[in-house]
């Protein structure tokens, strides 16, 4: 296979129209000393392309190209790249770049970048101005600190789901110190919650209580690692879980209608609920109850590149694995489709198909 | 002076006339086992007395006696009280009754018991179903556990306060790791936040960073040992702050008009914005924030006697004290009305008038 780059992606062009994709040229970045060119193999498919493409999250930049579960092979590295040589096996996640010499940056947390958090897709570059254009895609120009070494126990098409979903969920864990005798929740099942499941679990949790509204995903989430799991339609579902959990890693969308004050019922004092999706609407907070309980609610975004690659030797010695489903990435229109839908279990992969 | 004890205090017996004390005859629970009745010196002015006298958390059981930082000395102990004999220096804070049974209640989270948590004043007790009466008043009657022992390097007037005002913010200080090359906030420089920025100091905090709305604290807040004061009525405060602190300590009410976007905006990825007392309405996160921000908005109540012991400790080698204006007990009214009116500095004590 040639590392000739061919530059082209599959976009959106109408948020009213989100599953109608077309094969359009992308113009990357210019090129940078630090800069890899990937030749893109697999993408996963996100919630966050769904709220992007449909406006969910405000008009996007059009068209726009989603997509920011990306893995592939460098094509070409810059002169002062260091880490990272042609032929390797690599991915990009959600973010790619940021200023690289704030304080967050120079201390493992370039998501949380003082000056500007530049997204994989529908962000804008601060110094050329270009577009960000996502992995739905044939190739992508990023600096190396957003690029990661995918390690050779893990296939690229399981590699990718966790450049976002993955890491996304693996971050708050060991932010809050999952690991042996702390007892997590996971609230919603989906490609996050099935991550967080298997990472919790990989990371020696005692308990991992699996939260799901109703019961079709009980069997999935025993087998993904779940010691427990609880209905959440159920009335009373909190009870036998008082005051037992030391964090919940939400991957459900925070909105009225969740059972808010009854999942917070189940954290222990000094316990936190994580919220790892930026809601569309506001959310209200029963703000008595995190006094009552000494508790507290908060939120986590991404993960840093640390994370990340801790993430990926974690996933490669304990073989954890994304559940996934593959497709051809002309057929995004109906892997987004079916992420809206809910009918995902648990991940969407597209594999390349752009002619090159 | 004699260990016989006079049960008598000053009541509210209409919310609509809170200024309005009246000397009353109390009728305590019976006595039991674990007992101790402890002859009432001194009573800090709280808060929660005017949120209860008021109704401003609700109706009260009238006529209502309040106070919950009580010192003085123990003149009778039960047969089975090992920790306290008669005649000890001794507290109670504002906690009185909890199951000591559950999880919490053996784990030193007796304030947080799945039970119940009975408060020093107007609440039920659970055998007895006796009203709880607080220290406007001579005399107290409280299981051993939430008796305070107060070392002899502590004034008794000096040490009441800390009963209610200090643990309920040493709790989450310590809880949240404020220790030296940890970075504290605290918002609101009254009774709770004087002894907040004292015990951060004291802990060793790096930086304790008093938050106040206007600068007519800004000196008081240096003297306790505040390292920078930051005025919250000024436009742009928070911009030098930036993502540089680890914690805040929020004593202020979290009410609306509150800076909350902007002091969320201080706390660096991990940090926790702590309110320490119950709203008296729901507050709107912005939870957009926590996501982006990688923060948390957090509750504590109280503190339990394992910390209440350990500050007491630390103020005793510290000589951390409160700044205070004693007065007789009977001028309660007068003293409740300064708190109302946020004329205070920094706490008043009621010094025992009643006669016996």
């Amino acid at each position: 296979m040639s590392n000739e780059l061919t530059w082209k992606g599959y976009a959106v062009h109408d948020t009213a129209k989100w599953e109608d994709f077309k094969l359009i040229d992308i113009k990357p970045k210019p090129r940078g000393e630090y800069d890899v060119d990937i030749k893109i193999e697999y993408c996963g498919v996100c919630g966050s392309d769904v709220h992007t493409i449909t406006g969910g999250w405000g008009p996007p930049h059009l068209p726009v190209i989603v997509g920011h579960e990306i893995a592939g092979t460098a094509a070409w590295v810059g002169p002062k790249v260091t880490g990272i040589k042609v032929g390797d096996r690599v991915g990009v996640g959600a973010q790619i770049c940021s200023c690289l010499e704030c304080k967050m940056c120079k201390t493992n947390n370039e998501q949380y970048c003082q000056k500007h958090v530049t997204f994989t897709y529908n962000s804008v570059y601060p110094e050329s101005g270009t577009i960000t254009t996502g992995g739905y895609s044939s190739a992508i120009r990023s600096h190396e600190r957003f690029v990661f070494p995918i390690p050779d126990a893990l296939e690229l098409e399981h590699a990718a789901p966790m450049l976002c979903g993955g890491v996304t969920v693996y971050s708050p864990l060991v932010r809050n110190g999952a690991g042996p005798g702390k007892r997590v929740g996971v609230v919603g099942i989906g490609g996050l919650g099935h991550f967080a499941i298997q990472f919790a679990k990989g990371l020696g949790c005692e308990e991992v209580v699996a939260f799901s509204h109703s019961s079709r995903k009980k069997e999935d989430a025993i087998k993904l690692g779940a010691t427990q799991f609880v209905e959440t339609g159920k009335k009373g579902f909190e009870e036998a879980l008082h005051a037992s959990l030391d964090l919940i890693i939400c991957t459900a969308n925070v909105a009225p209608g969740i059972a808010m004050s009854e999942l917070l019922s189940t954290l222990a004092p000094g316990g936190k609920f994580v919220m790892v999706a930026i809601p569309e609407e506001q959310v209200p907070i029963p703000s008595r109850d995190l006094v009552v309980r000494g508790i507290s609610f908060g939120g986590s975004l991404l993960g840093s590149k640390k994370e990340a690659l801790e993430m990926l030797q974690l996933a490669a010695a304990k073989g954890i694995k994304p559940w996934i489903e593959i497709m051809p990435m002309k057929d995004c229109g109906k892997a987004v489709r079916a992420v809206k839908d809910g009918n995902v279990r648990y991940r969407h992969v597209l594999k390349q198909d752009i002619p090159r």
